[in-house]
């Protein structure tokens, strides 16, 4: 992955698909900007931008729910991710598995 | 899913994540407004907004390669759909299976 390739959105985002890699379970989208996706390339947990509180967010730094980097492509246009890990632990706050499901759709 | 819970973005879109049902891969990443997300609904076919033409875009128009609707769902936060797909065709533009893939990250 070129980090220069990279197409990231009007507000400096670019979106991050967590998908777990032994069940394929996907887990969470996120948001990451250039400065976050050089920290999770770094540390091997991820670590996001959060748009609420617009402040860095290593996932797990409170909860001890981190998301250990095992992959990490891009998508044909460069303008979103796709990180596949081993969450250690439930992924969503409320302790499900993952932050998708909890609809009756 | 009720459509007066979603929160679309500030463009009035929102991310889908398309997974193929069976398969688990995760095909691609789009956006929907709330008009698409009506069509994908009543088609039972995935119609996305495409932000590059300002306009909308049925998956699989000139291609043939639709994505039949299996599944929706939203996050814990109601900003993000899972749409579980069956694929008629291959999803990316270049043939491949998935937009995801192609990095050499």
């Amino acid at each position: 992955m070129d980090m220069n390739d990279l197409k990231w959105d009007d507000h400096g985002l670019m979106p991050a698909i967590i998908q777990d890699q032994s069940t394929r379970q996907v887990l969470m989208l996120g948001y990451l900007n250039r400065e976050t996706l050089e920290e999770t390339l770094n540390l091997g947990r991820v670590v996001f931008w959060s748009r609420s509180r617009k402040s860095r967010w290593l996932k797990g730094e409170t909860s001890g729910n981190f998301l250990k980097v095992e992959e990490i492509s891009t998508d044909c246009d460069s303008d979103a991710l796709l990180i596949l890990v081993k969450p250690e632990g439930p992924t969503c706050h409320t302790g499900e598995t993952s932050c998708f499901g909890a609809s009756d759709a």
